[in-house]
């Protein structure tokens, strides 16, 4: 799964046949000779370009790559048209005293910060705002030292390049081409911001739906450990702590799986009815909203590997040493009884209907997982994405639905399964799911689902108001 | 899974900080207030350009977004260098009454038909014939304006571009660019109709496949409804009908994989069977090979889905409480008549290989399912993707072949399992797959190949005798 | 997965509507008459263009594509400003025959070699030094000829392209790109070579992980053959031949699973000694560790994937006859011998406990080969993606380590188990695991880890010396 197109490039860069061959390639300057200065710089070598370093202190040149020359900023960047500015934003203000020989000069800023938004403006556009006489590229501030330097550039192998000046973009994109890396153009400079915020980010979009799948999983866990654990041994001094290892765990996965899948199709439900009692599709949704439609692709994935986990938990249950006692003791017992149940048809129909509810519902899931691959979403059209994850989507939530209903069976009035007058928790995790479906019921009637489709096609109750007068 | 690099800029894209900014971007002309104009407008807006509406009826302005303006279309082409299109193909024509206004602009054509191929050229074209003395350009057709608006560009961030005019398609790109899209350039505007078929195809290379499947499964459904509901029902009034929930779908799943993927290879062979009868490979194949051919991969992903259904609908198989009931009942009549069966190592064995060769198939077959992922197969070379999909294939095929042979073991002639006459179910799953396994097995006879390989590498038999006679 | 936005061009080269618009398309000039000159002559007919060959012995015409030109070398030369060049390199030097006719123009090398590495520079850069006055681009080397003819471009659709001169470059990605290929650029001539080697590699980077596991699969096979077959029937006569199949392999799997995954954390170890023992992450790792390194993406997928099977020969447990039948068996000795054991709470934690660590484990696993899926590490960024290989994989390793142990629980020192004085195969397989786990520990130490970290952002103690003295 790895060797793809660009690597061959990364590993073939560093035959010393090519070094030899430098005399093909430009001169690059980089100004700083920090550990990414250093780093870039030994890379460059390698894949055959002349390195020269602008330090302020030329002298102390035994941490340059060998191969590489050591000269004060003017003279370095008298030497090269493209200067690498591997220095803290900080001290980019001494940079203005070196204007006249940059002038005209590509200048690629490959700076981090520290967090995110840190500045007003992003670091390349301020050094823009510096050297007005010079075109300022954003490049490599996204590739790491480590990296560039150990050549096991597994992630990350992506350069996002931008600049108002097309050339001097063009440019920088061959020079990380001949590195082994990928350029992508992110276009003018108003990028920059965005470029310099993307390495610091951790999964900011997968943070709402794991604290809120947390927040339900241990809810659930706590109704569970109450009902199962503590009531038994309440009610009758009976220790039935081991249940917390996987009988309890399989009971929370499959609950939370499903409240989280609801949870997926809850937010577009709540936008078809504001957009409904408002009229129009003009008119912006409350953040929270917002912010709920954009992380339901993370709600729905953290969903699948709950689900995930049930469906292992659950075919491992003949394995389990408690499993195993429990089905043996029931037999020895029916044994010395001398008594034998037919065959129920009813059970067979109600047991092996749950099952195959919940095996088709895991077998759709899986498929939605499968099509929010980004290469597999890049490769089918908005239709065919809408009709996999619109239709696909909910008819998984009916699926898994029924497979819970099925599985409460005759249970929902059954009395000894209310301890403490709590409802078995799998009663539970059905009020959103059951409310989503019911609600959608009521959208797709004819009525309303014409109107929501002329609303989302762009006309206005309030706007025709408006014509009319005009 | 979801934040990769261009998705920041749409998100960010929104920020009011950037409006701001619009001085430094460029002016849009919009032609059409539909809904897919104010969409991508606002979205314009909202990205730092300057936005002009052209309108037949510029006084209805309350239906723009706000900070567009709205003139009438010749003084709403003058503002800009580029002019969305935005109005159905029907209106064109009235375009070449503004021809003058419009002369040397780059023209932006984001139409999309009702149905596949339903001019005989792209609108695209139609617009570059209308008016010879602009730059057409075809873009955005591929994107929706629903997701434009939203922001929830999950699915088709990319936009297909095309145009004659390799400057106005730079300027296109870089606009899309702008709005956190993924242009890719596709040529020339030769390519418009293609781009403009994309939007309206919902799976075309699954339906072949997909039918195929739902042939056999019906089939075999019914087949197996005979000899194991009817059949029991009309012997010995036996209700078996809670059969048909798992027992049976078990059957049909592998039955139907089987089938599909001797499918996948059946078609290879007759191309290699009519190549070498016709002594060349430069004669067409017939229409329904090359469509059989080329739907491949699809029949062995609906395969390999069969196959997974048919693996989990095994594993929950002590779980269900039919199996458990047998199973016990089995164990009871044991104790009640006193007889202990010792261990039969031939039983073990049989049981045991026939489960072994069904997981490493199942294996195989994930391994090949995973290679199909684009990502994946982009990733390796045209001979690592031979190696895996002609070698693992036949591998796969061969061990879940084997699997059924084991599976039937002895029960081929016992007499209790031909209910009517019929023999079971999955003595028919046999047939074509074993009838590839032995073509394939004769054309890689050493004289065969030999004489294949170089038929495929251009050697002719007819072209041999012609060439003697020249 | 299939419709990416390219194929949909390729399958509509082929209409006969676009060849009436040859017209508009330049006309390309093949030398050589071979399979894949034919080959890429009759597809750039199909697509549109003028073709016209170059050959020896113009008067053979019977092998051309119909609608194509045949002329002599100079002739054909003539008339195109880009020549395809699809003879063999040892062929090259007649060209410099025609140096004048060429004089200008593009030549597109096109050939590939038989070996990796079999002449000192690549085709294209002789061909470029065979004639100095031509722009020479390197591409479509990947494409096989067969792929190009039958239009099944599953696997690498995409072109490679290289050349010194831009302009020519961007012409043949316009060929490529109206074939319904997707070329790419990869720098300047100097790419050549690697792009020549890159359609002979089978899977170069997968060699080294599947020979260890290879090697560690048949050491653990053989010593389980020896003391759960060999040692039953030396001792006790007792044919346990049956568990070959399935029972040995399910303690193979997990085992050198458990050691790939190990390894694949002893090479970060080690270079994280070697670093703190220098001093400084500027000195190269010795070769075998740097091969190490660059594989263990490879090494834990392979890990995976008998994780995999190790999971799917446990879940089948219950349906095996050899499985049933001991279940069975003790159960009636339990029944006739009237013992009912009660349920154990140790033994209920306990096996609960080592099969939920197995699943937790086993879930980490497949988190882990999804992220190092190409599309899915290529949307993390570099921070995303040290968070789930190493912390994840940390506490992947830790799980299945605690899943081993606790699985021997108190067999460990339980005598039977040691046969022949060989301890169960189990606990070699912890050896590995452990001592790294031991490593890690002890790296994570705060003082050892500050070291570490500020040698990795660049510091270095012997320069630290050497500053002191200049």
């Amino acid at each position: 799964m790895e060797r793809n197109g660009e690597e061959m490039c990364d590993s073939s860069n560093c035959f010393p046949l090519q070094t030899m061959e430098s005399a093909k390639l430009e001169t690059v300057c980089i100004f700083g000779t920090g550990d990414f200065g250093r780093s870039l710089g030994l890379k460059l070598l390698q894949c055959g370009y002349s390195v020269v370093f602008g330090s302020r202190n030329p002298n102390s040149s035994n941490l340059i790559p060998k191969g590489a020359e050591i000269l004060s900023h003017s003279e370095a960047a008298k030497k090269s048209a493209i200067i690498i500015i591997a220095i803290h934003r900080e001290h980019y203000d001494f940079l203005t005293g070196l204007a006249d020989v940059l002038k005209g000069k590509v200048l690629v800023d490959v700076s981090n910060n520290l967090k995110i938004n840190q500045y007003p403006e992003s670091n390349a556009e301020y050094l823009a705002s510096l050297l007005p006489g010079c075109k300022v590229v954003k490049a490599f501030n996204t590739v790491s030292a480590w990296a560039l330097q150990s050549g096991t550039l597994d992630a990350s192998r992506q350069v996002f390049v931008c600049s108002d000046d097309a050339k001097a973009k063009e440019a920088v994109m061959e020079i990380a081409r001949s590195l082994g890396l990928i350029p992508l153009d992110h276009g003018s400079l108003l990028a920059a911001n965005e470029i310099e915020n993307y390495p610091l980010q951790l999964f900011p979009m997968w943070r709402l739906p794991c604290y809120i799948c947390a927040g339900f999983t241990v809810l659930i866990f706590l109704y569970c450990l109450v009902t199962e654990v503590f009531y038994p041994l309440a009610t009758s001094k009976e220790d039935t702590s081991y249940l917390i290892v996987i009988s309890i765990p399989n009971r929370v996965f499959p609950i939370v799986s499903l409240i989280l899948l609801a949870l997926v199709y809850l937010p577009g439900i709540i936008a078809a009815i504001i957009q409904l009692y408002k009229g129009t599709k003009y008119s912006r949704f409350p953040d929270w909203l917002d912010q709920w439609l954009l992380c339901r692709k993370q709600l729905g994935l953290v969903a699948l590997a709950y689900a995930f986990l049930h469906a292992i938990y659950t075919l491992v249950m003949p394995i389990r040493y408690y499993v195993r006692w429990s089905v043996n003791s029931y037999l020895i017992a029916q044994i010395k009884s001398n008594n034998t149940y037919p065959l129920s048809n009813y059970y067979a129909w109600l047991s092996d209907s749950y099952v195959a509810l919940g095996i088709l519902g895991f077998f759709f899931y899986v498929l939605l997982g499968i099509t929010s691959l980004p290469s597999v979403s890049n490769a089918v059209n908005w239709r065919e994405f809408r009709f996999v994850q619109s239709k696909l989507g909910y008819l998984t939530l009916v699926l898994c639905t029924a497979h819970t209903l099925l599985y409460g069976g005759d249970r929902f009035i059954y009395g000894p399964f209310y301890r403490w007058y709590l409802p078995p928790a799998f009663v539970l995790s059905l009020i959103i799911p059951c409310a989503v479906l019911a609600m959608k019921f009521i959208l797709i009637v004819p009525c309303l689902d014409q109107r929501i489709t002329r609303i989302r096609q762009g006309w206005e109750r309030k706007s025709k108001a408006a014509n009319t007068d005009s």
